[in-house]
């Protein structure tokens, strides 16, 4: 019997379909901060550990495998905070609907200009907020074509928009795209984009990608939206930008420093929109469930010997 | 030579399109109010007119044609403001790409509680705004299958939406939709739907058409859209709606009065999001253009005594 701490409260029909793919082992159901020392000295198996590695974690002594509720797994990577053999998945593919129907919101949000039609009505203002965009008229460059870019591309493809997917290796174009690059010809390439939608993962690889060079490049008409990882972008050369009238707008799930410091001056840039990293929370329904069953069958074939999903190389 | 008052600022170029379909004719260009009575008085087609008369047309003593840049026509049909044999036509069909967006940018926003976020962007806020929705588990109803209504339903079903269409006359089933139904099912069938997108003309038949009862059967977690007329909605009953619970939001951009006063109560209702009509009005680059290209064909055509796109029946 494998003692199982699960770090999330579940349902009583989650936890049951969790728990028929493991029968005989003991659960635990709790939360990153309510789990108590002794919980995490006895846990074998962790599931459903949140992107920032509880506290608790240092007290493991028996941990074989570790399954996250989130996509980031970066802060997981520190040398000395996992046992060297542990195990380590995280949820890729869990949020791909939820953040890319977020990213696509954004997107048409932006467009039409509905950010300062709100403001206006805070206002009572009735007027006019100039030109809108259309996306069917639009060439939308997806930055990281992994579950979620592809999700997105294809959601902008269905309305007409001419798509150019961007990914870090060279491959064969997929259906959602109408022409795939490699990331080394993104400067050249940025430019020809009506919306630039980012994705890519955080780490030392794409820190600063979108440094002042790259956002001078983009459309003065352009709209950037990033649904990937706050440390990809260089913060102040994105507002710098968004100021001097080198992009139309923006909108940011993601930030360099979460949640954003309430005197941040991000919150007062009038072309910026901000929504607090919950493109791809629980929030919309289905979620949940999609995790639950990407924990049960990782949870069922690691019980029984075979080749588990979404595995995190950590050397 | 007839005179042709062009009741619209036009660029060359338009100018020149425009021209070149009635060679040999002298021709104006103002607005509807700068026009002068003479203008009025000697014209005998008006192209370009409003959706609200001007004032100046009861001058009109020779007008044989009057082409509206709107697709609104109800207030031309006040009888004796235009002499009893004056041909009128609207501009259907030019604004259904950008009001058919406009209402998607408006159904994702809301399903994606973006104004919230705006709201709490305002303020320095960050905080999760609860549960969402999507649009591909999303049952749309869509009622008024015109050219918008087709458009928006397309966009709509190219999401991963079910969707219904409501005209009010039987016909076969386009391939925009999943459901065709005829607007007398629509009391029965409002309850199965998560988007009510609204496009009926004005006019006596669809007045007040939403009132407390047809609010009452929708859903609670129902999302309605209104970019067709503001007469269609009795504005208390979805006023009480709204703040009753009886719907998740609405998101309107027209209004029973317009321009809506600034001490109107609407302003203030959080899960209302009021945009000032102008979801169909030519701030999509390609619209004027579209508009001129319809004016140009049905200027040729009366020229030629050939028939008219977009007639209205007036009698």
């Amino acid at each position: 019997m494998k003692n199982i701490l699960v770090l999330m409260d579940l349902r009583e029909d989650l936890r049951q379909e969790l728990e028929n793919t493991a029968p005989g082992n003991f659960f635990s159901y709790t939360s990153d901060s309510r789990a108590t020392e002794e919980q995490f000295r006895d846990a074998e198996i962790i599931l459903a550990a949140g992107g920032r590695p509880p506290d608790g974690l240092k007290a493991c002594k028996k941990l074989k495998y570790i399954a996250l509720r989130s996509v980031g797994y970066e802060q997981y990577l520190t040398p000395g905070l996992l046992p060297r053999k542990t195990v380590l998945t995280n949820a890729k593919g869990v949020y791909s609907k939820a953040v890319a129907e977020h990213g696509l919101a954004l997107t048409l949000s932006l467009e039409k200009n509905l950010p300062y039609y709100r403001d206006n009505q805070n206002q009572g203002l009735w007027r006019a907020e100039g030109r809108t965009s259309s996306i069917a008229d639009s060439t939308v460059l997806v930055v990281g074509l992994g579950d979620i870019g592809n999700y997105y591309a294809k959601l902008a493809k269905a309305l007409g928009a001419y798509v150019i997917g961007v990914k870090r290796t060279p491959g064969t174009k997929p259906d959602t795209v109408d022409e795939l690059i490699t990331q080394d010809r993104l400067k050249e390439t940025v430019g020809r984009a009506d919306v630039i939608f980012n994705v890519l993962p955080g780490g030392p690889e794409t820190y600063h990608l979108y440094d002042e060079e790259l956002f001078s490049r983009m459309k003065s008409t352009a709209l950037f939206i990033n649904c990937g990882r706050g440390s990809s972008v260089d913060t102040q050369a994105l507002c710098a930008t968004l100021e001097g009238g080198g992009l139309r707008a923006a909108a940011c799930d993601v930030f360099e420093t979460e949640p954003l410091p309430p005197d941040s001056k991000l919150w007062k840039i009038r072309n910026l929109v901000i929504t607090p990293h919950r493109a791809g929370f629980l929030l919309l329904p289905g979620t949940e469930e999609a995790l639950v069953r990407l924990l049960a069958e990782n949870l069922n074939a690691w019980i029984e010997g075979r080749e588990l999903k979404n595995v995190v190389h950590r050397a």
